[in-house]
């Protein structure tokens, strides 16, 4: 409830009011497609997904877009170097499985997403709906940060 | 040259205000101890190393401290499905090579080297001395993100 162009003290106001306008942006306006895979792919070719699209992580979902599992490179570096064969494994022998998936939704700040990506040390959340399992999303720590930077870049110009 | 402390007109004057305080940090204040390794290691254990230390990054440099390459999650993912005997070949195998290491020193604003790591597509660069060679750290983009985060639950509270 903050008017939004006003004369302020800076000293004291300056910051909760770009608190309130860089960080209340939402995920539902930075997320990207999310690339889902099923879980019966095997690793090496979870792998290949990973370097033919340039993204840092895969989602494991059923054939309603349901989360299943979340696969990172960090994962997928763990399992080429201790599985004896990746072409028969399948991911979900090595995904990390719901319940034990951070999630966000379309309505949740960058703020807290954020904060959740550090809290939970993972490079990106599942956006999911409000059903709580369907994807529809993805946001990483390489998305914020390129909207901080960008939004200071803007306001240089 | 811009008061820190004043009244304001709002509407206009607030966001260079807010990118001369966010945005002129440091790298220097930013940057973290790098992991160092020698172009002998071989790729297993450099996979090792990056587990025991829980870092998306090496940094290969000679005994001085000189950079000579650098290894990504991602460099070496793609190295341990392709290379047959990641026990026998060493990291200078597969690692990206000076020239072609994009590099920061601590002077670097925390919005310069964010565009940086945008532009050249890495996940961190090597903060070097000003003989240009010497790695002193290193800032990643999830340093970059924690850092924008923290600012903003700071002026929350």
């Amino acid at each position: 409830a903050r008017p939004k162009v006003g004369y302020f003290y800076v000293g004291q106001e300056v910051m909760p009011l770009l608190t309130d306008e860089l960080y209340q942006e939402t995920v539902g306006q930075l997320m990207v497609p999310p690339l889902l895979i099923p879980q019966t792919t095997m690793i090496d070719e979870a792998v290949t997904q990973l370097f033919m699209h340039d993204v840092g992580s895969l989602y494991v979902t059923d054939e309603q877009s349901g989360l299943l599992g979340v696969l990172s490179r960090k994962d997928l570096l763990r399992a080429t170097i201790n599985t004896t064969n990746t072409q028969t494994t399948p991911v979900a022998m090595i995904m990390t499985r719901m319940p034990n998936i951070t999630t966000t939704t379309e309505e949740t700040s960058v703020l807290h997403a954020g904060q959740r990506l550090i809290a939970h040390q993972v490079d990106s959340l599942p956006v999911v709906a409000i059903d709580g399992i369907t994807v529809i999303g993805k946001i990483t720590k390489s998305i914020i940060m390129r909207y901080f930077i960008e939004a200071g870049l803007h306001n240089q110009s």
